[in-house]
């Protein structure tokens, strides 16, 4: 076995990242139960029983603590305590730096008493980057007077001057089952006018939802989707990754980036082989996972090539799970690459490379950041 | 790094389990056959080659060998010549109460020649109570007079009198894909004429199966639903527990159990984390996996809510397997949490709470015992 | 715990193994776009980016260069120099007597400048035989004259008296969903009409795949299924072997071999559980996943009894991939096994009983080599 590669921790500490796909944190103050429901990315009712009983919770006052001060592993009392005294802006200007993030790409798309770019830039020092989400733009283009497909693309292109990539969320929306090809202009107008009917609000047409899809291919910024893991109101098997493989096939150049992934990491990974334009991101999952991080993080090493491997916290809400993406994947990755390199597998520079690309260097050249 | 963890490896090693579900082990003697037919779960057919050949032989062999006198490791013919030595009913005086059981939840819906509640709790010297399967109240109802719906509301109302739970067996009848709202009375009327007609035996009729489990909601007793793995007369695929969602978005507080699991352990996790009402169990699985054990404890340690995980063994048959569950459960947990203190992520009190969380402290709460 | 099993790491590094699923080796000189494609499955296209930003492109650096005299790790440029250098044959001369294996087991149904089973024996200096691909006797059957089915049948009965196994691709033909079941003759002529009248080329009719799929039943020699990972030309989760079980349940005693598998690997295992004519392999995904091929050697020892699971390169084209099949394997066996010993779960001469199975002794009795 080769020695113990100290200077891979010392370079996976101090890496500069890259979060790719990130939302805005509170702005206001909010009570416990706010808090503890933002813990629970799964339940969309009132959570019975404490947020804090899950790895996240369990991972929040081991890493997240002792940057208020507190010991590790605090109660959960004195942690909610402590955060109170503190107040959203402050915990934000304590987290945000503390993540070792130098650019914040920030969907946009949800999110009242959320900080938007221009305030994550300020709260935590670094840049920001808008990521628009295309179910907004088509409630926006609905609302819009004149022909939808034409106020979708104007808006598109509008927002898209100063955003560096779009976002579906066709897995809230019926999932990636069924045609995804481009809807005839006939139909969408068609469709756009039964929806404006209906008010216009939670778009669920697949015509148009397809039809935002191709807009964003034709755009030719990355264009992220929700993938796995995410509220009860999404049917998780139809957000299994391999339902996209025909879109795949006929979606062109303009890259995709598959977002959160569990459980579908593997599959993930296997489309990001399959395909020169396909991208994979963890985010999410690694916070949720808390201890259980890094055996999610090496199945992401399994079969995308390293140059399609991504890093985000897809933080939320409390400016901890900013910070505690950042910590937790540093962790894990360093528990998993550290073993790839005693057990004589990879090389330790061969490790600080892979490290470098998912931490800033993919994530820098795809977004052009 | 912390230092080993001891107070955690005894308290683990002293916890007092609830065996949140199991079977009655034997009562009449065996051949050898019966026995390695009895390590293998998903055959139907009489196994060709040893069940000895697999991870719960192995198991048995290393673990449940000791408990006999028998060296660890002792080879097959040892191991089956000793326990024919003993019989049936010594191997559970042996075995039951080498488990550290407090309480069994026997479903008594399978197995001639095997131990009743009150024969387990006579064996053990533990409690037991009874875990009523769903399908033979329907049975039972298709032979009483009278109509099919009043009579099996009146037979679950008397057993449930004396029981903790009830179990459905759909994944063996169907699977879980597919309509399973409640029926209109005059469909389960309809229903039950033509089954009764045909002999009323073997539930397969869908209508029934979805009144039997809407009246389990309505009793409010937890639900116990066998998950994924189990004999091949099941389409494996077809008992994913994702394909529960709409049940569970409809099936209001009554407390659902998702049993075994393995390969779809962290779907039943997610679905843990989405309702406040699900749980989620890995009997069978742990005693199937053997030294594999420890990844599958892991995984059920991942979106579950820790309030959410409950113990069972689902020993069913040998005494052996009564005593592995507990036996495999107990080492899987230590390595599993033991790694999470070691490297910072858990405290060890966290770690010894959520040992008793798991091991008896949400069965308790759950079933009243 | 037990101390460290020294017989078993050095049983393992010397066992002799039988590779039961290969195709031949490149015979002809090539460019790096050939040997960097070649390291990458699931991609049809030409890859952008290094096929060795991957865990194969990193495990043949560490792993294939130092039998070419390099050393471990060497960069991507200093590896493509040497193996120029050298030639396909000299590769060959040197990478196949390295695997230590005792019988190559070669598809040959695709390939041009591959060797053929008779060159493999020859550049190895070990035995070779042949697996014949079912979709390419049925392409022979519709070019020969007269009745499909009989030149079907004739085609393959002359070839099976040199043959060990026949092969299914039916995973890229459309997958397994749907009905399996053997069509009437009446059907099979009236599929063979329409398939020669459009040029009897890269077979996709089901009722002609189903023909020969029951054919090769009926042949009796191991029938071996592609199932999972492949090229973007199969839908990945139509292989889930799952789908396979209503075929399974009628295919009688004829072995079938479950190949590749990832990521359904815990699936395929639990079939080889559930039907005694059922195996399983792990063949192309260890190499591919490299350094992480560990895990999943460890879960195709789950359900799988042990006299059920196969060991296979599925190399194909670099002759690197024979042998990294063969020393990631080692390595990987290696480290699960080791660990059940350490625990103390297995003994140290289960493990290696239970290695042997796997290296060859189960493919011996299987294919009689």
């Amino acid at each position: 076995m080769a020695s113990d590669p100290r200077a891979l921790a010392e370079h996976i500490d101090n890496v500069t990242l890259i979060d790719q796909h990130v939302h805005g944190c509170w702005t206001t103050a909010g009570d416990r139960h706010r808090f503890e429901n933002a813990l629970n990315e799964a339940n969309t009712e009132p959570i019975v029983g404490s947020g804090f009983d899950t790895q996240l919770g369990f991972a929040v006052r081991a890493h997240c603590g002792p940057i208020l001060g507190l010991p590790k592993h605090a109660d959960p009392h004195s942690y909610w305590e402590r955060r109170g005294q503190l107040g959203e802006a402050e915990l934000a200007h304590r987290f945000l730096p503390a993540a070792g993030v130098s650019d914040w790409l920030v969907d946009t798309g949800i999110g009242v008493d959320t900080a938007d770019p221009a305030d994550m830039a300020e709260l935590s020092g670094n840049r920001a980057h808008e990521v628009i989400r295309l179910e907004q733009v088509a409630e926006q283009a609905a609302r819009a007077s004149g022909d939808y497909a034409t106020a979708f693309e104007d808006i598109l292109h509008r927002r898209a001057a100063t955003a560096v990539a779009t976002k579906s969320i066709l897995a809230y929306r019926g999932g990636f089952d069924g045609d995804l090809s481009e809807p005839e202009p006939a139909q969408v107008a068609e469709a756009a006018g039964r929806w404006r009917d209906r008010g216009g609000t939670r778009l669920q047409d697949r015509v148009l939802l397809r039809f935002g899809l191709h807009q964003a291919l034709r755009l030719g910024k990355p264009l992220q989707f929700h993938v796995g893991l995410g509220d009860r109101d999404c049917d998780l098997h139809k957000t299994n990754p391999l339902l996209l493989l025909d879109f795949l096939r006929q979606s062109g150049d303009t890259p995709i980036v598959l977002l959160h992934c569990y459980p579908y990491e593997r599959e993930a990974g296997y489309l990001a082989q399959a395909f020169n334009h396909v991208y994979v991101d963890g985010g999410l999952s690694v916070n949720q996972l808390g201890a259980r991080s890094p055996a999610f993080v090496a199945r992401l090493l399994e079969l995308a090539p390293f140059d399609k491997v991504l890093y985000s916290s897809d933080g939320f809400g409390p400016a901890e799970l900013h910070f505690l993406g950042a910590a937790l994947w540093r962790r894990a990755i360093h528990r998993v690459v550290r073993e790839f390199v005693v057990d004589g597998d990879w090389s330790e520079p061969d490790a600080i490379r892979v490290v470098d690309l998912i931490a800033h260097d993919n994530a820098a050249g795809l977004y052009r950041v």
